[in-house]
């Protein structure tokens, strides 16, 4: 069989096969990936986003021993945009999340980034739709930092969660730099701590003043010890329930793929570019330029109609 | 007379015309660009990076002074990546340089770069064409910020000065950060502060280190009063002649072009993508994955194959 059929009768090897190929960028990913279409579209894809330190990890290990308890299929994506690939599982697959490295029901795995050409969003909508092709019908999506990458995040997710902390100051300051807009969830996490009300009342105010057909709730949760996780979770179900009753689902689905495809064409572009920077073609232009026997414009127009033949659906060299 | 014209003979405020076309990617400014073809490459482009707080505007302050003594021309860009475009000059240019805004000899001007799509580079290259027709023979490219912005600017000056000063502590560490490579000339700026011969003495052990024709020399200043000025300017001219015998001016000049050539490439790029973006082309594409009806694959190659067609050279609304 096929790595599409594998994943599709549930061989997570599989799986982590395909996923370390997307890595990788090998051109077999995008033919696996076309095997998956029509097994696709059934789980529920949880961003849990926030600032270092704030608990995202404890937070996702307690959000899939609550799915665990109820027999759900759980995958975790950890993606960390700073790291190298590694062709593999990372270090940190093996220290994070021990309680259920044993779980066949868990599937876990990260996803190194960098260097990865188009844009972090494409990667991991293609790791998505492995995982969801391999049944996990709960999926979370941890990220390691912070900034653009939660952004990129919450344009794959169904459900994207902010998670913050009492005390910890910057915590107005994350949510208006442009965060806000995409929490569907806010998680008080910590709760125990000093100015956990005080906090969580702020927020309140803060998402009352959405103009929004969902209204975003508060949660307070202590991730290290469970409570508040079930609260969570329900929460996340009353979302998820929000975007199909809304047709919002549809909506945010449409533009995972729309983020794919065009990160398929960014990287082609990329590649074409590539090729033709280490060209005689390019050689050429510039000694005519240089040698006054072409103006810039005409030999950018020149380029430009070069590489829109290399991005031709019959190039020998494209894959 | 046209833009291009208005400035081969002079006129100053033609030029800041053109950069600001240049900032607001106006079509009329590759127009105007094209026609100052054969009356560029005398201008000496010398890039002054190093981090915040070392004195690189009083620097660029002071060697502007030396050359004014013996009457060169002398044209000064501040590139500032993080501040929005303003149609002209920035705040900052009233404050910068106020000995000198009363002579026509030298021509000084922000190039506010957020946002310019396709990389710094290229709008700088451009600004860079326009003072050389202006006949300005001296060319200062100050950068405001750090980081991945002066590995950008030694691409296209002739020769890098990378300031740093004594007892700053981050020193030797900023150097390792692909500094080293790009500087053609280390100044230790703030030489009367303690530990100046001390960083003297380990930068030139680092630099004779290099493997290489040139050897970078290290040049102690006091720009605030003027000392180390003329050694400064003498290093820069041994440079130049440097390059020039080892043709690798030449080289340096054909790296500038290629980076302008492949920043109008990806202007092209980005420019069809937005188009696209809001198409209803895409719009049919996301319909036909979505129902099934399309592999993503195919649905990847025939945007890419629609997205070519856009870059052709006969697209009316291409520009």
């Amino acid at each position: 069989m096929g790595l599409a059929e594998d994943i599709i009768h549930g061989d997570a090897r599989a799986a982590a096969k395909l996923i370390s190929l997307i890595e990788d960028d090998a051109p077999e990913a995008a033919v696996a990936l076309d095997g998956l279409a029509g097994h696709v579209g059934a789980a529920a894809v949880i961003g849990v986003t926030g600032a270092p330190g704030t608990g995202k990890s404890t937070l996702v290990d307690a959000l899939t021993a609550h799915y665990r308890s109820a027999d759900q299929m759980v995958g975790v994506l950890a993606i960390d945009p700073s790291s190298e690939r590694t062709g593999g599982a990372l270090l940190g697959d093996r220290v994070r999340m021990q309680r259920h490295a044993a779980d066949p029901g868990v599937f876990i795995r990260s996803l190194a980034t960098r260097g990865w050409e188009g844009g972090l969003a494409g990667a991991v909508a293609g790791a998505l739709r492995v995982l969801d092709a391999l049944g996990r019908n709960i999926i979370l999506i941890e990220t390691v930092g912070a900034g653009q990458v939660e952004v990129d995040i919450a344009a794959v997710a169904d459900t994207t969660l902010v998670v913050l902390n009492p005390g910890s100051g910057d915590d107005i300051q994350t949510l208006k730099a442009g965060i806000l807009e995409a929490a569907d969830i806010l998680v008080v996490n910590k709760a125990d701590r000093d100015g956990a009300e005080r906090l969580q009342a702020d927020l309140e105010a803060m998402t009352a003043l959405k103009d929004d057909a969902w209204t975003t709730p508060v949660v307070m949760t202590e991730a290290v010890n469970g409570r508040g996780v079930p609260e969570l979770a329900a929460a996340i179900v009353r979302h998820h329930a929000h975007l199909t009753a809304s047709g919002e689902l549809a909506v945010r689905r449409r533009s995972r793929l729309k983020i794919e495809l065009l990160t398929a064409a960014e990287k082609a572009w990329r590649a074409a570019g590539t090729r033709l920077a280490g060209s005689s073609f390019l050689e050429d232009l510039l000694d005519r330029v240089s040698g006054g026997d072409l103006p810039p414009r005409q030999a950018a127009a020149e380029l430009l109609q070069r590489l829109a033949g290399e991005l031709g659906p019959d190039h020998p060299e494209r894959r």
